[in-house]
């Protein structure tokens, strides 16, 4: 076997399984009482990635399926941001996640609220009513981590070659995961050693034990794994013989009315099928992946695990997964969970573990087993693995570098309720920090981050098609949509888009429907425009490619120019485009009007790349030193850009007689360019609240001159918060592919959901 | 004034007047017989370019109103060869446009079919019907020219300014327009003697008259302008003080019953409103232009008309409008008619005008008057009207070169019959010479002139709205759609567009619909894919963009290939596209299945390439010299491409062992590269009819598993002529833009008439 495992191709599938998260967290207040609140994340029985456990109060957030440690980290802290980011706001006093698996304070187990279904699925509250009864609803708020493990289907099917068998697949597959699960039962006690994490709990939850920070300790690194856990009421022995025998061994469970369903066997470990978790799918579809449900919440950890403890989990999968079959009997069943109950003990050296018909202290037990791990990864060459290995036998070593520990300790001192919602405030403050981001998808562009993350909200399933493309698929309930770059959906037909793509059509529609353009000519090769320089020396002008986009290639002359100027600048825009536009230059203020369906949904003043003299500095330096804005970055993966230092910036400073190595004064704004795209390192500040309704009007009427669904409609306005008026503003563009980014992450002012705004305009239609 | 006249601007307005033609022709079959088909034009009452005058049979073709004659002369020619082209193929006996204006043969003056129409204009029979009853259906066949003239209105707003004026510009633009009205009836004989060439008719029209040619022969240059021409039973007096006093005297004369309407008052000169031919439409709105009426249709001129008497007859009308006024008494009218009557005498010697109390023959008055309006050219300095004159003069001075003693001399020769007859045969043969080129538009793509072909074939009015972009504007009864580069319209979604866009998750969609495609993998960066080269060695290949169209940065390895060659091939497709695809090679022939709608509309079989050996000539000069064939050129305005002598054309040389400078022997065929895109130099074969049902079915399914509306779905297969298996073929990629010209004008085999079924798919939805 360990030969097989050698060969490059197998070895790398080995390390290539799947991980799936789900974490369970009560919602509490500031004093930390649960709260009584709704579920604020929808239909709790059809979101893909939050919903409740038990409780009304308790949230579950599952991860999609991921390929490694890194990815699943990313994914859950994804959730967990949003979950902690949203409750903070979400009601009227705000909401924490309780960081312990323990429960936090609640005034009597009648207050508990059952998780609350629609009619279709009262089923749900239904077994949640049978589980309050039988085993009382306090302990159904213990909150902990499921670590959801499959093989590479690839690696099943190369071992099944390498076999040389014959028979369907589907047997090695069963065989694989049963012998991994049996396995998983006999070794369960030591991820318990490894990530117990509540040894304290509170009076209001069970009234025993020795005082510890105002909370309650009885002896146990995990109060979950221990005797006071969430178990059966009485053993339950199954057949392991094979998958068939293990199946019929819980129906039988279930039919002689010892277990509700199948969900009501509660265990370490659970061997689950596709699909939802009932005998009939496992019997038809056979195993799809092992479930390990021993994990504590970490609160040292702000998503809840530590990303380290994930991976010693995979290594610990991967190294069982070799060890060879054995018959899992009733007796050897009985041992296994005498070992998982005992590896709860506080002290390492006073519980003990018996294996083989060995006895030793867990710190023994742990120690020779990470011993036999390490043999395995040292002949598989895995560094990563060896170094994992080594990190737990120091905690093992020295039990003060446990989390049980340090979270004892850590409840010692601050006290119980202290400790929990001081973790959770400082959670809170991580997600608030780069809220903009989305883990593991740092390299798209913002506006598809602001999309994806509205998906795991609002729950839609989402799939990155093409990453670089920024293009993802999204669907809910049989609806799919497919978005580019945000805003480039099903909902707007070609012809639109290819109208607000050129800028000079745009203008003529417009202009047709009764609204102000500048006035304008399209030029199709740079001599006919050099020919015209005379036309508008004197005139204050705008020269802009036809069909390029993010305010490049634009100038704009105020204050008279020379021909020299004047050529350049059609040479500029003629660099972006095959057609240039020179048009009427019109004084006022820039703003953007993001229309989506019949509403506008936002409106950012715009202002141009500007710096701030200090006396001191070149605009050079100045430019530089507003680069390192936290919020500022190269292309679309920042909220805003940089400021350039090309041409266009070096002939917009030579009009008003200066250079990059001017020093402007003291508090001196010196602007970079005319245009105020925040692409070329603009300003955007919300006014959504503050324009006045007729211009509201007038981009709604503008994006139905083009027929456009999404639409970002420029308005350049003397005054906004007056009526709009035939002469006080002006419409020169209209974009088909509007920033989203500009409205949800502004300079200033309030930021504006507009992530969530797309993501239910396209599943629900006109908002 | 004339100083005025010479100021730049006023000058340059002056002589941008627009102009707009109207030309009927009688049908007829081979044997010179007027036809008793239907006019093939759709519905008559509601066609902007193609309906019919007085007869069923009489074709009435009008411009779209043009800038200058080189335009309209155009416009003319592309509906001329619209009609033409279409009614000799339309029934099952071919018909011709009639080049004469006195009419061809007929039965009989019952047989005449008068034009029908439908109930909501059955009106318009009606007239027809009283037109019949009171002049005869035989004097309605006369068919000849309607020259519509207005001027540039920025001209009257400078003159108006330069005036001094401060009334209403209406005023002056009436004064203007009935100045020149008055002035065209008393020098309406002039443009008579210049294009008169109707001088023989049949004896079946009228039994009078000397023998020529088998027809008959009164001395007159234009039977039209004759005494036997279409006038009023009596000479009907009008008052021309001013606009109203006009319109009132109208109205009187239709209120007294001496007309059915104003359209039958016969005159050489109308006076214009826009819209309808209604006084309450000239006095609501005021004159919009000015119609001659008097022009023969000239069967010397493919067209029917000479785009040099186009340039007389304007200059005539700018000269005209810059007399002073006077006062057009009835016995100035009655002067002018007279004068308009003798006109058209055949001999320019024996016919007399009378104008300010002095009689001169026709050629004196002529040569008296070309010299007046040299006089003010030479003043204008305008070369190009002086040339028109001086040929003008030529012809009057010498007879001979008048057209109606050409025309006269020719049927004398030929037999009237033959010579109408081949002068329609020589006029459709030039027609089907460059087929796919429309006049005035050959810059613009060949797809979007065959568009723009359809809808004046169909009746619906077009805008051009971007050239370089081919975007253009097309509008039926209120129904408007843009439409960029024929394919891009509002009937496509634009998550489509980009999913077709995007070749590698076209293929993935395919596939995820059960629709073979190549598999392959999606590289972002160069170094990626070089890395790939030992996993691609000894298969067989494709390397393409991922992004870009028309076939460039395609390579395809075949036989084995070297790294070098292989980076060669990953560098050129990354040249075009920032991501590239390598996918399996699938052995097979090339179609391309054009889908719109819910239908594959046509079947193109594509060949790369290729160049047949003469066993003198290397490579690069066959290739040169298939250049030179006719339907060939560079971009997107010819049937087929040139073919290139790119980096890709030598490397796939060099693969197969050859270079620009091989010999290849007699009749080998050398292919040049692995894509088939015409574009690239490839040949289309036709092969809608011969595919079988199946590769139909399929191409369906493959545009909507994008939900695609237009696509061009590439198939790959085996034997098209075979039901489609699971082995047979490939779909490798989807095309939003899918090209129609290789649909409409194939190298081998029957064009499709794809712009028309494009229009009517836009306007009618599916087919």
């Amino acid at each position: 076997m360990l030969d097989l495992l050698k060969k490059p191709d197998i070895k790398a599938l080995l390390f290539d399984g799947n991980i799936g998260l789900e974490k369970e967290n009560i919602r509490v207040h500031r004093d930390g009482y649960m709260t009584l609140t709704p579920h604020p994340f929808g239909n709790k029985a059809k979101h893909p990635y939050i919903i409740t456990d038990f409780s009304e109060s308790q949230v579950e957030i599952g991860t999609i399926v991921c390929n490694n440690p890194d990815e699943v980290y990313d994914q859950l802290e994804n959730l967990h941001d949003i979950v902690t980011t949203t409750i903070s706001v979400e009601y009227s006093e705000p909401e924490f996640l309780w960081p312990i698996s323990n429960p936090p304070l609640f005034n009597s187990g009648e207050e508990i609220p059952i998780a609350e279904y629609d009619d279709e699925n009262i089923e749900k509250h239904r077994y949640r009513e049978y589980l309050a009864e039988k085993y009382g609803k306090e302990i159904m708020l213990y909150s902990g981590i499921h670590f959801n493990y499959s093989f590479n289907l690839k690696l099943i099917d190369r071992i099944h070659h390498e076999l040389g068998r014959t028979d369907d697949i589907k047997y090695l597959k069963s065989e694989m995961y049963m012998r991994l699960a049996k396995n998983c039962y006999m070794y369960s006690w030591f991820p318990v050693v490894m990530t117990a994490a509540s040894p304290v709990f509170h009076g209001t939850f069970m009234d025993e034990g020795e005082e510890v920070g105002g909370g309650r300790f009885l002896g146990y690194s995990s109060m979950r794994n221990s005797k006071y856990g969430y178990w059966n009421k009485e053993q339950l022995y199954l057949d392991y013989k094979s998958l068939d025998t293990y199946i019929d061994s819980v129906v039988d469970l279930v039919q002689s009315g010892k277990l509700y369903s199948s969900a009501e066997f509660y265990t370490p470990v659970r061997i689950k099928p596709k699909g939802k978790y009932l005998m009939k799918n496992l019997r038809d579809g056979g195993v799809n992946h092992i479930e390990l449900r021993m994990f504590d919440l970490n609160p040292l950890d702000k998503n809840g695990m530590a990303k380290a403890d994930m991976k010693l989990i995979e290594y610990f999968l991967i190294y069982l997964s070799t060890l060879p079959d054995f018959d899992y009997t009733p007796e050897l069943q009985e041992l296994s969970f005498k070992n998982h109950l005992a590896s709860s003990a506080y002290d390492l050296d006073s519980g003990f573990i018996t294996l083989n018909g060995k006895t030793q202290t867990i710190k023994e037990a742990s120690l020779e087993f990470i011993g036999r791990m390490r043999e395995f990864f040292t002949l598989m060459e895995h560094e990563d693995a060896l170094g994992c290995l080594d990190e737990a036998e120091l905690r093992v070593r020295d039990q003060s570098r446990l989390y049980s520990h340090i979270v004892y300790e850590g409840i010692k001192k601050e006290g119980y309720v202290r400790f929990g919602i001081h973790r959770a405030l400082h959670a809170l403050r991580l997600s608030n920090e780069k809220y903009y981001l989305l883990k593991g998808f740092e390299d798209m562009e913002l506006s598809t981050q602001a999309l994806i993350k509205a998906c795991l909200k609002l729950g839609v399933t989402y799939e990155v098609l093409d990453r670089k493309d920024n293009f993802i698929r999204l669907t809910r309930e049989g609806h799919t949509e497919y978005v580019k770059q945000a805003t480039k959906t099903s909902k707007d037909n070609c012809a639109s888009i290819l109208l607000m793509r050129n800028k000079y059509l745009s203008k003529k529609l417009l202009t047709e429907n009764g609204i102000n353009a500048p006035d304008g000519r399209l030029y199709c090769e740079p001599e006919e425009a050099y020919n015209d320089y005379e036309y508008y020396a004197g005139k204050q002008i705008v020269l802009k490619p036809n069909f390029s986009n993010f305010g490049s290639g634009i100038n704009i002359f105020k204050n008279g120019f020379s021909k020299e100027d004047y050529i350049a600048a059609v040479d500029m825009a003629f660099s972006r485009s095959n057609e240039i536009i020179i048009e009427d230059y019109f004084d006022g203020e820039d703003y953007r009007f993001l229309v989506i369906g019949n509403e506008v949904q936002a409106v950012s003043k715009r202002i141009p790349a500007s710096v701030t003299g200090d006396g001191i500095s070149t605009i050079k330096e100045l430019i530089l030193k507003k680069r390192h804005h936290p919020l500022r970055g190269e292309g679309h993966t920042r909220p805003l850009g940089f400021i350039g230092m090309g041409a266009e910036e070096e002939l917009h400073l030579k009009m008003h007689g200066m250079s990059f190595m001017s020093v402007p004064n003291k508090d001196e704004v010196i602007y970079l360019r005319n245009n105020a795209n925040v692409s070329t390192g603009g300003d955007s500040i919300d006014c959504t609240d503050v324009v006045h309704p007729s211009y509201k009007e007038l981009a709604l009427r503008a994006a139905k001159s083009v027929n456009a669904v999404f639409c970002g409609v420029d308005i350049v306005a003397k005054n906004i918060k007056e009526p709009m008026s035939d002469d006080n503003y002006t419409v020169p563009e209209l974009n088909f592919n509007p920033s989203i980014k500009l409205h949800c992450y502004p300079s200033v002012g309030q930021g504006r959901p507009i992530g969530e705004t797309v993501v239910r305009f396209l599943f629900d239609g006109l908002l």
